[in-house]
């Protein structure tokens, strides 16, 4: 969008996006007839999950960090504010407007934020190491950048090693909860650390 | 903003200030204690005040502009979404949540229509002919981008008039509501046809 129309238009459409996004949650909670207190909570997790407190908070520091020494707690806060937040409350929302029980929120939860770690952790290796022709994007991007990431941290093998983790933490997440055997669930996961593009 | 702290970070703290925004406006409409239908239609008027069919709309059109000529129907499509849709919502907003009667709101939509029209010739004004150490910014920037105006499309003297004529008719949209002899209306109307700085 940024190449093809400017960076101007490219943020205007980003912020009209947004403001869809909020009217869309509004006319939903209508139509769901949720009670005042659900539908404040729900408006709330998103606009935590992407304002200071979250994708926008995340990409400020992300900001700050380029051409810096950075150690793994900045890099940690970085990408769960950045892309954590908002792949945890989308999946946490769906079960909250159904009014799943308490445990399956907090199973979604726990799984939404290690398979946001481990996406993470696989494109910055795939942006080190992956193929411009599979991912449709240039690579080495970060590194010309300057940019904080997790092969730069931590070297590739132990990134491989934490996203693996991280995938299978995901998949522990949801034990004892009624999506344990999910197939849709762990496939996702699964999915996140194999993707090669 | 963009001056001190750059161009992605002045975009990002207005991403975040308008999640704040919402974010605002859900917990005051559960303090007021509105119901789903107000609730929804105060979420809606904000959002399309400032989204693709306002602000972010005008904003697309005033950069499509830049640089061609334009005519009167345009320049005033740029204005009315640009600043006018969000002066506007700002004048109802809080006689609607304090549930005003449908005369006075109409009244106030129509006097905020009027005032932000006004507001925006006096801005192209001021840019052509103001002083920068009043004004605080550069002037002469509209010309240099190669903005649409309303000197640029009217002249200086026919904007001067289509101002006052805007003003006069802020005020008289008010004659006949509750708010016919509200001196702060009055007084913000004049203020803006007035304002140097």
């Amino acid at each position: 969008c940024h190449r093809e129309f400017g960076e101007c238009r490219a943020m205007l459409a980003g912020a009209g996006l947004l403001l869809e996004a909020f009217e869309l949650l509004e006319s939903s909670a209508a139509r769901l007839g949720l009670d005042p207190g659900e539908r404040e909570e729900t408006v709330a997790s998103v606009a935590a999950a992407v304002g200071g407190g979250g994708v926008v908070g995340g990409q400020v520091v992300d900001l700050e960090s380029e051409k810096k020494q950075v150690d793994g707690r900045t890099l940690e806060y970085i990408h769960s504010h950045k892309t954590g937040a908002l792949i945890r409350v989308s999946c946490t929302l769906g079960a909250r407007l159904a009014r799943a029980d308490r445990r399956t929120l907090e199973a979604l939860a726990a799984y939404g934020e290690k398979i946001g770690y481990a996406f993470q952790i696989v494109d910055d290796l795939l942006d080190e190491l992956g193929d411009s022709r599979d991912l449709g994007k240039e690579v080495g991007m970060d590194k010309a950048r300057g940019k904080a990431t997790f092969p730069a941290v931590y070297g590739v093998s132990e990134s491989r090693r934490l996203a693996a983790l991280a995938v299978e933490g995901a998949k522990e997440a949801l034990a004892g909860s009624a999506l344990e055997k999910d197939p849709v669930l762990a496939g996702i996961a699964g999915f996140i650390l194999a993707r090669q593009a």
